[in-house]
């Protein structure tokens, strides 16, 4: 008869922790890999009991193996594939998914400085706060993304719905509009968004990553939200003190009058406008070629629609696309033209216009902008004078949506919608990079007191006085010993930068005292036991 | 020949948006349900373009429909069934994925004051902050929670890695110790979880919720952050003024030592463990019952197990308990006995062993604990004097786990841990409760000036005052028309709570002043132009 070992994780103490096997057990040879005779059975479980008994003592939790009965009454089957990694320690690996990663608490400190800038940006401009699951029903996101739907993560079907990962803020919320049938509403949301993307993640591109929305929605005058939307990328990035930015600014209905007017037919739109998007990246030599070789454009179509894309400036170059005899025939081109002037004329006046430029090239990847849409990226100044900017990447983008909701709306019932994005994972690198350079000591905890002792069996007398720190709202540590050594409690405050020290001793409990350190200056003074709430919380509000 | 219509989505204001198609045209009859032959096509495209022209003038993102290219050069394929959904108005229900919720502005709001005060109580003990990825490889998730594994969330297989969504928080913190070899640490961590659990909403539980987890890793002196764990459950359910609550506390030593002496099979451990767990939902009738019957247990042996999981009380019950004859011959239940009493000598010098009851019914559900558990409950004081406080449910838990950082461990190095976690959906249910049965009103925004105007073309003045003030970091906020009335800006102002608006008009340009008004006083005074800013810090710092 073929019988297994099925082998427990630490349900009890005295259950088995499958990593802990003694080699040999995992290695010993049954009927198959991972099959095992009773009579291999019954001798591997002694001698594996016998080899880990030394371990059943302390610490709490130690290891010891059991048989369990399942379908029969006899000890059963199989050591699971699950356990196979931890004992083939060789296939072993420790990781985060692809793409992914965990932030130590020095990153935590860094992306809660740029997140609290962001959001108290968000909040200075009246938005409310918001939270969407982490997945939708799958049938919400289809047919939103365009092309970027393969790279949408699905959940296994388990039984019940079939549910999709978001993956971005802004369908989650036209969806949140149409389901509780606002019509109105100016919401910010932080929160994580996930891409089956190939990570390269040296340029800040993760598979997983935290996404800080901002989004106008309701029927107002026009281009009144739209530049308030530019404005808080303004005050955003200039707030985190990136170094010089550039706002690229384009409308989706003049890249479509264009594209008509060079004559592209209208089912190549979509192809060219995804070339076109590319321009950031690639030359208009590559780009050209490309449009040309792969998508079958005619080399004079190609070079109309070059004329056009290649062109940036200010308000001024608006002026002269209304001058083009073609364009400015064109409806949809001249509404956006209009639009665009408008918008110049309020980022004028929010004096944020020398930072935006009209820049045809852009066209932003997403299927569902409708009207205006805009690019932050940073300028690098390069080291020689005299030598243009470098563009080191996006770290802002968004844009008008006017369809959206509606597509969520049984009735097609649309609210517009203008919003924008902020990349913090590029602000995130770019901040940690900064700080690295500059050398700068980054404090994980804020811990203001350290309850310490020179004296051994005082541990008592230190959780009564860390106890009464903490009910007044101190921020305080000790060590987790019953007898440490005060040069590794000096030692441990100096490294953490904690300010403050308060010890206890012998001589100060007779004395009814408490001494209180400074941990920079090493100045100690003497308080009174009942005074040393009220003069840490003194010390602490004066520095 | 047949042939199709594919439908797009909102990519450029002239394309398609499915849920916007005439009726007529989803229902007429093709070939197939979601064919068309070539002469329907190009009726049925006339047509619909026809009855959509209307519509392609503004808004932006009007809409008309397309007929694309795909493999061949004809028009292709079939209504994809992504569309139906937009087109079957009856099966369309926008909802959010079973067991989940969006969280409202208000919602938020009462969210993020649980959140602050929960995270700055665990800064409060020094805890460093830490994040990691929603979705875990599969294997680090697998042989960690027992039975309650079928209630992960797994990810679809398109390729690359197996994927789970993390069950809970403390599972990655520990493969986050092993990864890093971090041997001492001690964090907190806010972050969404997900179950698979046949959700009963209305007790608060949801299959995305979110945890606040506090642990210590690392080898320490017996029971000292034990305390402190419970110490902080305290402090937090203090602070959050939910009323009378009490904590649960056992050792899941003692419970092995209980099984042991009372005779019952090391292979019926879990089982009977689970049994027991469900005494605050059970009567000990009904749990007497699925032993003897379910679980196949002797009813004496049964009874024996009765006497003592019936038993709770304050640190006199561990004393009793060491006078057990035959418990206190068990090694584990004498060492989890000697560490509760440590445990309580603590909690009495952090002032809080009264919210303290050993309870030897507490089990917990999950697999990785392996010395200390608790459980915090809330009391809910009866209307009438003399009753027992009645138990409404747990809204934070935690324990000792030794072995699960080893576990990931290639070598099987042990961290010891010991955490808890905060649930704060069912706190969050609560307060919120609390606050409509008072009839609290939620400010949602944080807005504190308006800028208004009483006269028709002041839109200029008012972009350029409220650039200033945001500037200034004042928060404001204007109506998004050129020309809004003044009754209405007013009404904004007191529904939304802002408490200061200011006032630009023909009068105020020529005098150049700015009118100060306070919404709740109806106070207005004139301010010089230049002063404005100074004035509204002066006015929102004295308030």
């Amino acid at each position: 008869m073929v019988l297994g070992l099925r082998l427990h994780s630490a349900l009890y103490p005295s259950w088995g922790l499958a990593c802990l096997l003694p080699r040999s057990f995992a290695s010993c040879p049954g009927k198959s890999d991972s099959c095992l005779t009773m009579p291999q059975l019954g001798l591997l479980h002694r001698r594996a009991w016998a080899s880990l008994l030394g371990q059943l003592r302390r610490p709490p939790g130690a290891v010891c193996i059991r048989v369990v009965h399942s379908h029969s009454q006899v000890a059963e089957a199989t050591l699971t594939s699950q356990l196979k990694p931890h004992q083939e320690k060789s296939n072993f690996i420790i990781k985060t998914p692809k793409g992914t990663r965990d932030l130590s608490p020095q990153q935590m400190v860094v992306r809660e400085k740029i997140l609290d800038m962001v959001v108290s940006c968000f909040k200075r401009h009246g938005a409310k706060g918001l939270d969407t699951p982490a997945f939708e029903l799958k049938e919400m996101l289809t047919e939103k993304y365009g092309e970027d739907s393969m790279l949408i993560y699905d959940l296994k079907d388990q039984g019940g719905e079939l549910l999709s990962l978001r993956y971005d803020l802004t369908v989650p919320f036209a969806r949140y509009l149409a389901m509780n049938k606002v019509k109105k509403m100016k919401r910010y949301h932080v929160g994580k968004v996930w891409r089956r993307e190939s990570p390269t993640i040296v340029q800040g591109r993760y598979r997983e990553f935290c996404q800080c929305d901002f989004d106008i929605a309701g029927q107002f005058d026009p281009m009144i939200p739209d530049a308030e939307c530019l404005k808080i990328m303004c005050e955003i990035l200039s707030g985190l003190q990136l170094g010089d930015f550039l706002i690229k600014v384009n409308d989706r209905r003049i890249l479509d009058g264009i594209f008509a007017v060079c004559g592209i037919p209208e089912s190549k739109f979509h192809a060219i406008c995804s070339s076109i998007d590319k321009l950031d990246k690639m030359s208009w030599k590559d780009v050209r070629h490309e449009m040309v070789a792969k998508k079958g454009l005619a080399p004079e179509v190609a070079d109309r629609i070059g004329d056009y894309v290649q062109c940036h400036g200010g308000v001024s170059l608006v002026e002269q696309m209304f001058q083009d005899s073609e364009l400015s025939q064109n409806q949809h081109a001249l509404e956006g033209l209009r639009d665009l002037k408008l918008l110049f004329e309020y980022l004028t006046l929010f004096g944020v216009a020398e930072k935006i430029s009209f820049d045809l090239s852009l066209a932003r990847g997403l299927d569902y902008y409708t009207g205006v849409i805009y690019e932050a990226v940073l300028l690098q100044t390069s080291a020689r004078a005299g030598e243009e900017p470098l563009n080191v990447g996006s770290v802002a983008a968004g844009g008008r949506y006017d369809g959206l909701v509606g597509m969520f709306d049984p009735k097609g019932h649309k609210v517009p919608c203008v919003g924008l994005s902020i990349g913090v994972e590029r602000i995130f690198s770019i901040v940690e990079q900064r700080m690295k350079n500059v050398g700068e000591k980054i404090r994980t905890t804020e811990t203001e007191v350290f309850v310490a002792t020179p004296q051994k069996n005082f541990l008592q007398e230190r959780l009564k006085l860390i106890a009464e720190l903490w009910d007044a709202g101190i921020k305080a540590e000790l060590m987790y010993k019953n007898n440490p050594k005060l040069l590794t409690q000096l030692r441990y405050c100096e490294n953490m930068g904690i300010p403050l020290m308060v010890i206890i001793g012998e001589q100060e409990l007779k004395e009814g005292v408490i001494k209180l350190r400074s941990v920079a200056s090493r100045e100690e003074v003497a308080i009174k036991r009942e005074n040393l709430v009220a003069e840490v919380q003194k010390r602490l509000s004066e520095s």
